[in-house]
């Protein structure tokens, strides 16, 4: 059989061998995931001799898989997804100022034996619209659902020094809490809680679910969308969502979820100590 | 950075994504190991979306990591070299007629939620040789070295229906013990302890682990090697061991070990369920 060259398709590590390093995603759903894909093509561009590789981990399993983590030599990092990463900060040795910011850890590591965890979720939203060429200084900014990933990207966008950030969840006390904590970390930012319409901001954020079954609604009121609001979605399955289809008709700027997480890339891989 | 084509070098798997399966090689140490190169091949081979990692894992942990392959569902095979061999089969739940006969496993499946768990080393062995055109049937065996890797070789060849065995072990109870398990199972096959004479053998095999230090002594007489006897060699490094080297300038036949590893590769695939 002859297959295409390595460098051609995305998600090869180095060929392996006894000698390789291993990092692991943990999940539960597990195969939507996308950094096995990504950080497998990091690793072989970085030269490193290491493999990351999904596992399918049910919440009352995440303590015993984190015990072995830690136990397993030759086993350097995790990656932490829905729906474990505030169980996962009780689990860790020491947390990151953005992990402890936000309550959560997306990536565990070792450090002198003892479990570090921190968040690179919102660095990552940051660090894709900048890939892309959106900055959020001075912008006016929606944040629709406050959910771990939302809570993630409002604390990022926030310390982007935006003119102005409105958070909606259905749970209108969840949003109300974040919108305090963000106030408590940045007070000259104007925080507050508002409803899902779009009218007058530049950048509306859906970090809700909602949108990847064909029958969900909008997550936002898709009527008010003007074309000078960048639409962004966080929604890796489908890539274009209902939500960005619809902006795009109505001639706004999109940007999807996948960038996010493309913007996490380097980030994590300087955290495991994997160097570009 | 331009790479080879996958086919060309051995170990990659089929690029990874969050839906692939996973497999892992248990033992302490690992960076020796062969498997994670041989079976990502073969899974890529087989068109199997599945990946092989090495885990560094100490006795004591050992059933922390099975009770987590247990619970992770993605995770569908294990396979268990040294020292876990023995204590692995305690932690299984059914056991296949070759490990109950050796008392001891090097792989491990889930079978309708149970683990299950076998020994493959011997018939790897066996079709070792057989791939590179040594039939055992007939032949005077001579196999010194009676740990686990040298019962579950002695176990397998005696299937082979061989003329005679010799068993040699420093502990010299061990192999009179595994000569009297051997009778019980073969009655027909004559077997015996003995010195590690090569004299009169057509196959000699080493199961122990002396030459993969350069300081090593020979592990059998090599003054009575004669051009008749094939040396075989199980130690993967050095690939060729001070032995084999010796016998070769001596005008014998020889065979490594990698060829054991291989042996057990499609055997492995196959109680895996990844199929040819």
């Amino acid at each position: 059989m002859s297959g295409p060259g390595i460098d051609e398709a995305p998600g090869f590590p180095l060929p392996l061998s006894g000698a390789t390093r291993v990092y692991a995603i943990l999940g539960d759903p597990i195969g939507q995931v996308a950094s096995p894909r990504l950080f497998n093509s990091a690793f072989r561009r970085r030269g490193a001799e290491a493999v990351l590789v999904p596992l399918h981990v049910a919440p009352p399993d995440l303590a015993a898989v984190i015990e072995v983590f830690r136990a397993t030599q030759n086993f350097d990092g995790l990656i932490i997804t829905v729906p474990h990463k505030v169980a996962a900060l009780e689990l860790v040795d020491e947390v990151g100022a953005m992990g402890a910011r936000i309550g959560a850890v997306n990536v565990i590591r070792k450090q002198n034996g003892r479990l570090l965890g921190d968040n690179f979720d919102g660095i990552g939203f940051v660090r894709g619209l900048r890939e892309r060429g959106h900055e959020l200084a001075g912008r006016r900014v929606l944040i629709i659902g406050l959910g771990g990933a939302g809570r993630a990207v409002a604390h990022a966008v926030l310390d982007e020094a935006p003119a102005a950030i409105r958070l909606f969840d259905i749970d209108r006390r969840r949003a109300e809490n974040i919108a305090e904590e963000l106030r408590r970390v940045s007070p000259d930012v104007a925080v507050e809680y508002g409803e899902p319409d779009p009218i007058g901001f530049d950048v509306a954020v859906n970090c809700t679910s909602v949108g990847m079954a064909p029958a969900d609604p909008f997550p936002l009121r898709v009527d008010s969308l003007s074309p000078s609001t960048l639409v962004v979605d966080i929604i890796l399955k489908p890539s274009v969502t209902p939500l960005l289809e619809e902006a795009s008709r109505r001639g706004c700027g999109t940007h999807s979820g996948i960038h996010m997480l493309q913007g996490q890339v380097d980030a994590v891989c300087a955290f495991f100590g994997i160097g570009a």
